[in-house]
């Protein structure tokens, strides 16, 4: 099979993934969900994506842990986004690589500690109370409660002031936009997991809040919007929460 | 040649290498060169180690520009410890290879920049009286000067709230601890030139200040051991300021 073949029913019908889900059970804003889903779609793998919500605890019970994103691969239980990647890299290999060579994972791992511990909280700071508004009814009090103990302060403090978080992400998005202005994609000419790692945190924003992270002239632009036609422009038509 | 061959005398005669130096011309301390220094290690190449000051412009103006690392290879002039390491990497292919594969060299390049656009900030934010103490006295008013305007501060009030400036740069330094936690080396099973970018910054910090900058139990700390070790503990016996 040639890395470009799309993805066979016998390959994709035993691929299930569990992702976190709004109110609207269309609209899937975790950014970890994201990276898995573009490397799926890197990867030419389609999946039954089943919705989940905080709350849901049950229904993931057979993993053995309570978070998302959860990939059940032909009866293989696979849970937390890098170790998919890792999953699906070795049982794929004929299929697009996610890592380009063995040598680009430990690399690649430290771009994911870097969206996961510095982007991640950057944004959180911003869109907060906008997650609160979107989620299901269920979610929200255990959300509230879990991100005020992180925060230290009612979400509505941590959000409060969207200019200063807003220039806080932007400074901390510096390394990136020194790559980026050597370089197309994080991985180089062609995207890669590493480049997912981070625009899943550009998905979570996207699909979840009315708040635009990047000024209209961030060198990051471009390449978000490469990603957002990436695979037929599967990110860009994907749900977004309502604007209220 | 094999990758263990020992440097032969063909392949290094003709490397000089432009290092800052402090007053004491022994002691080598820029980042940037570091990287290149254990760049060369690794790929088992001597240079001949000029030292160079900020005044000395004149001794590089045949490159083009102002800043060291400078080398010269078989008369091809290079500047910028980036481009040296690609050139490195081209010139010699039969060596070490500081990346493994042309995957790793746009992630590399990530790794640099975040080492380059966080690091080095918070690490001069510690070590910038030290410096102005230990470099030659033709090049202090040049750096106060430059320094200053840089931080928008006098050194000694940039540098004077020590803890804070170190809890700073401890938090900063989540990713990388968070990689370590996973493997050796920020490449992986081996050091490669994404960790000798960010060794060189703590050989900055070693070489002109007396200032410890991790925690005893700071898991970087084996780390940074192994990479003091290597190349037979080059890095351990590199001169380092005398304590004032």
């Amino acid at each position: 099979m040639s890395a470009t073949t799309m993805p066979t029913p016998a390959a994709t019908e035993g691929l299930k993934l569990f992702e976190l889900a709004a109110a609207d059970p269309e609209v899937r804003f975790s950014p970890h969900c994201w990276k898995t889903r573009m490397a799926l779609a890197h990867k030419g793998l389609d999946a039954n994506r089943v919705p989940w919500r905080f709350s849901d605890k049950q229904e993931l019970a057979f993993s053995g842990q309570g978070f998302v994103p959860v990939m059940v691969d032909q009866g293989e239980v696979v849970s937390d986004s890098w170790q998919i990647a890792l999953h699906l890299e070795q049982r794929y290999p004929e299929r697009p690589s996610l890592f380009g060579s063995a040598d680009a994972v430990p690399l690649a791992r430290f771009v994911n500690a870097w969206a996961d511990g510095v982007m991640l909280g950057a944004i959180a700071k911003v869109i907060l109370v906008d997650i609160h508004r979107h989620i299901d009814v269920r979610d929200k009090e255990y959300f509230r409660t879990s991100r005020e103990k992180r925060f230290g302060a009612p979400l509505e403090a941590v959000a409060a002031d969207t200019a200063s978080r807003l220039a806080e992400l932007r400074a901390a998005l510096a390394p990136l936009r020194s790559v980026l202005g050597h370089q197309e994609f994080v991985c180089g000419a062609s995207p890669g997991y590493a480049d997912y790692c981070v625009f899943g945190m550009f998905m979570w924003a996207r699909c979840i809040s009315g708040i635009e992270l990047l000024a209209p002239d961030d060198k990051l632009v471009p390449w978000r919007e490469r990603l957002l036609d990436a695979f037929g422009g599967m990110a860009r038509q994907a749900a977004i929460a309502a604007k209220s």
